[in-house]
């Protein structure tokens, strides 16, 4: 199957960054979104990733601001999926809003596209009924497109197996490492494995054993890396942290989002909010006296 | 108080390594084995590392393979510890060898010494007591010295907080990033960390959720890494990573074990072995294509 056309559900920053990356890529996109000032925000928002991706040096001379005006943005629905081989559906992290659109867009698009879920902490297998065509679904997930690219291929129980190359095929297509899941698992491959790692982090603060600091300067100086575990969760912001690890039923994972709820009742949701475990623009962990 | 002279007991890989970055760094340092033999082969090891330094240009100029002869090598307790200010001990990890060199170097040191051990997995208090100084006992845990530059301070509760910041101080002075902990923990802060990544690594690939190259890979395209749990598990040996993960008492470490166990059974030892998770000198995943 030769994918040419691919539709965008949702214009907020990740399907705006998918929808870019794909028109990069050669591929016909359109962008679709309910609201207007949505799809005003993703025309902007490529424009500020374009003109970065200028100033690093990653992207070719004659792409200029000007050329997001060749991917399509739509309000209606029949428009957005028209002639779509493939759905990528980028919306609100909310089972019920999933649900709702894979109703709607299962009902409207052609026999030949293949539905994908970006979704992040919710299983395709919760909401790929809802489109009709299961055996058509499966979760295609991107972590950030430009700079960590990895797009994880998460097929469940009902996934036609057929769809797994084409999908891997398209991956690399769209510049990203494929990541190829044999069965769901909630986080996929790489927010089990950091999970993990913080929650370790957290259960060496919580018990006292070390100060956030030095837990940090033990991987950073260890495995010659910019962060450690704390300075990690800034970056992702302690609210989101929080948000995964209070769902997680566990003693530690409790304990986990107890801590983190202390800072977050102070306004320390991380880097964002310039301050959290460390304070910003300017942490400790990034002076080189950190780790002398 | 003014830290001289430095006394290694165990001339094995890492005291050999810590006794030449302490007569590197303008410690007068004395090295004691029972066996002439693990002398010379310290010697021999030192001028090796010396001529890798310098390769690496890590190291001054007139610093060359006779630096060593600077070194005192002896057999005698008596001579090894006359003078010490501190002992760095890193006798082979068994508990009663630890507890019997511990009985006699407390018997013979001078008053002011300084005890410290350098063991991995042990707890210095297992055998702090047997110096009959405890108070004057603290783990001070280096990990390879050159490469990976940390040195652990892990007190028991009868250390004398007094000389938390005399190591401190030694630690930064044989250029090691120092890493405080407030209280004893099993595999200090970086193992306590490293295991809960392979662990959930261990995991993955035991529930047959994705290869260990896709797990891997996930790791590495997110964090921009050299390599992922699995290639860190052939580094670090399949057998060290065996014994230390058989000894934990749950669930998925006795599964992790096991599946460990198939490998070792079949002599892949990982990187040493020529085989692991992965062949080497070549593995797969430090080739361009494996993030592609």
């Amino acid at each position: 199957m030769d994918i040419k056309n691919i539709c965008i559900l949702g214009a907020g920053n990740l399907g705006t960054r998918i929808a870019l990356q794909a028109a990069l890529s050669g591929f016909d996109v359109v962008v679709y979104d309910i609201e207007q000032k949505a799809l005003d925000f993703s025309l902007t928002t490529m424009q500020k990733i374009l003109s970065h991706l200028h100033r690093a040096g990653q992207i070719r001379e004659d792409i200029d601001a000007s050329f997001p005006a060749k991917i399509r943005f739509t309000l209606d629905p029949q428009e957005a999926v028209r002639d779509a081989d493939v759905i990528s559906e980028s919306v609100t992290e909310d089972l019920e809003v999933k649900k709702k659109v894979w109703r709607q867009f299962g009902a409207i698009a052609p026999e030949k596209t293949i539905f994908t879920t970006n979704t992040s902490y919710l299983l395709a297998s919760m909401f790929a009924e809802e489109s009709g065509r299961q055996e058509k679904f499966c979760a295609f997930h991107f972590h950030d497109v430009f700079y960590s690219r990895v797009v994880d291929i998460m097929p469940h129980s009902d996934t036609d197996p057929g769809i797994i190359p084409i999908l891997e095929d398209l991956g690399r297509k769209l510049n990203q490492v494929p990541i190829i899941l044999k069965k769901e698992n909630p986080g996929y491959l790489f927010n089990t494995l950091l999970l993990a790692l913080l929650g370790a982090a957290a259960k060496l603060l919580n018990r006292e054993v070390a100060s956030f600091q030095d837990i940090d300067r033990a991987w950073m100086v260890n495995f010659h890396m910019p962060m450690g575990p704390f300075g990690i969760m800034d970056s992702v912001g302690l609210d989101t942290a929080w948000h995964i690890i209070s769902a997680l039923p566990d003693r530690h994972s409790q304990a986990f989002a107890a801590l983190l709820k202390t800072y977050l009742d102070k306004g320390k949701l991380g880097e964002k909010a310039g301050e959290g475990f460390y304070s910003y623009p300017n942490p400790e962990f990034k002076k080189p006296e950190f780790i002398m």
